[in-house]
């Protein structure tokens, strides 16, 4: 491509609102524009970004025999009542209606589709194994679309879905699938950890996600040296506070005007926090839950959501805890609790003596409480954010945090929406079973952000090879210079038959050209300089603070070398 | 790809609505799924054919250095509102709000969206010209989708948008892309003709539509041998009656009772039908307009739209007319037409002597009415449609009718766009200018039907090779047989390296494997029967009755002769 002809509008400013620096180089070099909030136009070095990204995705996903498809984005919203998600997905559903007033909706994922497709052909055992996918632009109408292409509400995803007779079968199609992606990460560049993931919202049971450690990341990563990774959201916390055992006291209530956080109780009380257990209300779907926690401890709300099967969930706010319960946020606890439909303990206070809790009283608190003797609790839950330090649930070693992309998210689904769908099937006994589904995604415009996180330098970006929206950027410094014009379209001519070559050949300042090309971010880059007469030119990589001459005649092994 | 691996659910029966052979065929063979109006699910079969478009297109776009861009499906209703077009689009355009009540549209095409992006960066002459493209998935809320993917409510579109900051750039534009969009349908094997076109509805001036004669075609293309070709929305009709000259005579009221239609009116006045003036009532916005036209002729609704430039037009219903004149229908006329607002008349009309009109008064005619002294006309325009058979206003020679599909139109926009969105330019003597557009676009999913309406066979498809979604069809008779599997094995290893294999491995009968054959349509079939072990197979084309025994040796070169 010779740059002349290229649309590649570069930016001096970026607007003070694009935090991420994918987002700001991104804006500065030309790759995308916003259109409206999490909306973005991809321009042609985005393009060739997103479409290399994706031949890499369809080659991973041919070696495991998936068929590729394209279902439509438009979608009746009967397809989505059939599934209970029409009304439980929430606000980030796009709901519309048609010119005849049909509610329809913008798929944000399509396990429906497929499963309303499949159903009709699926009917004996002797058609699965059957993995199918689709890259296809979807929509989720995001309360906060922020990062640039990292959390938008237009975006574009490759989504597969395996349809399978038996778990076994599911099983081989979870490991392969979960194996081409992999493969998808390593080739486009990524560094990526596979962590225990949330399945809680898919309905299904199984979940890995990958993440793409980066600063700027949404999501926390709980991880071990010995190899122990997940989700903070997921991450299993194990009490390792050491329990001393204590005949029980005489239960006091305590006058605690006032006192309004756990430090100040502790201090007040002259207790240490693990002596204290926190009561906290929340409101889930319908219904009134009191979640018990160790004072020391924080509550992870996917751990409380996942036990107690919840569509939605918040803490109360205070004056709704006045409302309904009549005492004063701090006041409330567990015995005698009346007001709550549900209580939740956490394991951290199965084992504990002589704590303080709220006394279900304004302004007073109970001392020396114990378990079975003033309140009873059925079962214990972890429902705790794990934290950086403790041990890990498996190898015991201490937990490290990282921030992390998600940039992809594989599940074992089950029967969640073959059920619905009476997708069933004969097996071997000519018994009519549901077919065993998985669902799987990866974020291909959240990767071209990802790659960025992970690949900028201080003046642009280093893109991998195997991305770059051009391989080798060819330079020529003068354009009034004969020699330099027939070196330059020489190797214009030869290289682009085996590789993509961006050629700079506008009437441009050495400093414009540069500035260009740090942005484009080509693996090689090829300066047609003064030497050009003399058969010598330069070679950079991104990032590098210096070129190096080559001779022309060594040119092409070089590049062999570096991008072959 | 292994037969069994594939995902291609045939149908024995397919709906009764399924009216275009190609809808049929796509349906029977498992290209497509409609999941609601006018929407479908393209699965395996039809999603290789439309990437084997898109990529001849991307290369024909290349090869006229065209970069390629993807804008967004959801677009704030802001952009359309600069445009004018969030109102004058009408119906077709989805419009929805999201979750802060923000109006939004899906778009329909995107000269907006393409406009406002290069307004900020085409500031100089030097930066032009510039031609962009995106293969994207677009929405238009038909009111009667039908024929499958030739009129949907979400397709895929190529959209190319060219900018010049001279008239010269933009023909050059103008036929470098008609050629490129000439190059793709030759080479995905379509028969096609481009013909003048209606291009008022884009607001430009000159335009050409592609058209791919086929019988279920919505278009009627009226073209001579010597070249002569157009939508009959736009076929100039010149008049071919010869006028004799006569006095003109005494005007004369003639009470015409129950007289409804023209024949009836020139049998009972004893006049030819080309001596009388038929009077239809338009309503064309908020204007009444009587278009005045020889009773032999019919009035071109599209010309009409054109010559008054109206947004929406329709002919007044019997109750209209009634209601707006007072005088039941064929008693309207043109003298003392008070009610008009405006008064259309047809060349046709031009040299008539003593002739028929309406008496503007219920069941009564004006016979001998002569044009400058019963009323009057300031200018005659071409509003009638053209006739089989009459000659062309070019070669005059006679006009063949034959219908055609839409599958390509290119436009000279000029300035419609950039004024709105202030998209100037400094030219070369320093001054401001706006920007000068061409707007071009091909129906891609569009073209997967028009290629099976071209190309069906008495059982199926017949691939044209470059699109076909298999060029080679490996059937191997009987899985049991362990010569033939050696066999096909072989095959489908050698094959695969050089082109995309179908291996049908599938325990199915033989006339299951056919009839599924004759869908795929791929233009190689081989056929793995009983002479396998001899070293002896089959070949035969999709739509031949019989097939043809080839040793296994020479399939190579039989193969390379047909698709290589």
């Amino acid at each position: 491509m010779r740059q002349s002809k290229f649309f590649m509008p570069t930016l001096k400013e970026v607007p003070a609102d694009a935090e991420a620096v994918s987002h700001q180089l991104m804006l500065r070099g030309g790759y995308v524009r916003q259109v409206t909030a999490g909306v973005y136009s991809y321009l042609p070095l985005a393009n060739l970004v997103l479409t290399k990204i994706s031949n890499i995705v369809r080659e991973e996903m041919a070696k495991i025999d998936a068929p590729e498809m394209l279902m439509p984005i438009f979608l009746p919203a009967s397809l989505w009542q059939e599934s209970g998600r029409y009304e439980s997905y929430g606000p980030n559903l796009f709901k519309l209606v048609d010119r005849h007033e049909r509610p329809s909706i913008l798929g944000p994922t399509h396990e429906e589709t497929f499963t309303e497709i499949v159903a009709e052909e699926l009917r004996s055992y002797k058609k699965m194994p059957l993995t199918l996918y689709q890259i296809q632009t979807k929509f989720r109408d995001e309360n906060r679309p922020r990062f640039g292409l990292l959390r938008g509400r237009e975006f574009i995803m490759l989504d597969a879905y395996s349809f399978a007779a038996n778990e076994e079968q599911l099983d081989v199609q979870y490991q392969e699938v979960g194996q081409a992606f992999q493969n998808v990460f390593d080739r486009v560049g990524l560094k990526t950890m596979a962590i225990i993931a949330d399945a809680g919202a898919m309905g299904g049971s199984d979940s890995t996600e990958y993440q793409a450690p980066a600063a700027v990341g949404e999501d926390t990563i709980a991880y071990t040296a010995g190899g122990y990774a997940a989700n903070i959201e997921m991450a299993k916390s194990i009490d390792s506070l050491e329990v001393t055992t204590e005949e029980p006291k005489e239960i006091e209530k305590v006058h605690t005007p006032g006192i309004k956080t756990i430090t100040a109780l502790a201090e007040f009380m002259a207790v240490p926090n693990t002596k204290i257990v926190k009561s906290v209300l929340y409101r889930a779907d319908d219904k009134l839950v009191l979640v018990l926690i160790r004072g020391d401890k924080q509550i992870n709300e996917v751990k409380l959501t996942n036990i107690i099967d919840a569509n939605e969930l918040h803490v109360a706010t205070d004056a709704e805890v006045v409302e309904l319960t009549g005492i004063m946020p701090g006041g409330i606890g567990p015995v005698n609790a009346t007001f709550a439909d549900m209580v939740i303990a956490d394991e951290t206070i199965e084992h504990l003596t002589n704590f303080v809790v709220g006394a279900n009283e304004t302004d007073y608190q109970l001392a020396n409480v114990n378990l079975g003797r003033d309140f009873f609790v059925d079962q214990f839950y972890d429902v705790k954010l794990a934290e950086e330090g403790e041990l890990d649930p498996i190898g015991h070693e201490p937990l490290k945090f990282t921030r992390g992309i998600e940039i992809g998210h594989i599940f074992k689904l089950g029967t969640r929406y073959t059920k619905d769908f009476h997708a069933n099937f004969l097996d071997e006994n000519g018994k009519e079973q549901p077919v065993i589904m998985g669902s799987y995604g990866i974020g291909i415009s959240r990767l071209l952000s990802a790659i960025i996180e992970q690949n900028y330098t201080e003046r642009g970006i280093a893109w991998p090879k195997t991305v770059a929206p051009f391989e080798v950027h060819l330079i020529q410094m003068k354009m009034n210079d004969a020699d330099q014009t027939k070196v330059a379209n020489d190797l214009y001519q030869s290289l682009s038959d085996k590789y993509d070559v961006l050629y700079d050949e506008r009437n441009e300042r050495a400093g414009v050209k540069f500035a260009d090309a740090d942005l484009v971010g080509a693996p090689v880059r090829v300066i047609i300089g003064k030497k050009a007469s003399e058969g010598i030119i330069e070679v950079k990589h991104p990032g590098e603070q210096d070129s190096t001459e080559v001779k022309l005649t060594e040119l092409e092994n070089y590049i062999n070398s570096e991008i072959g």
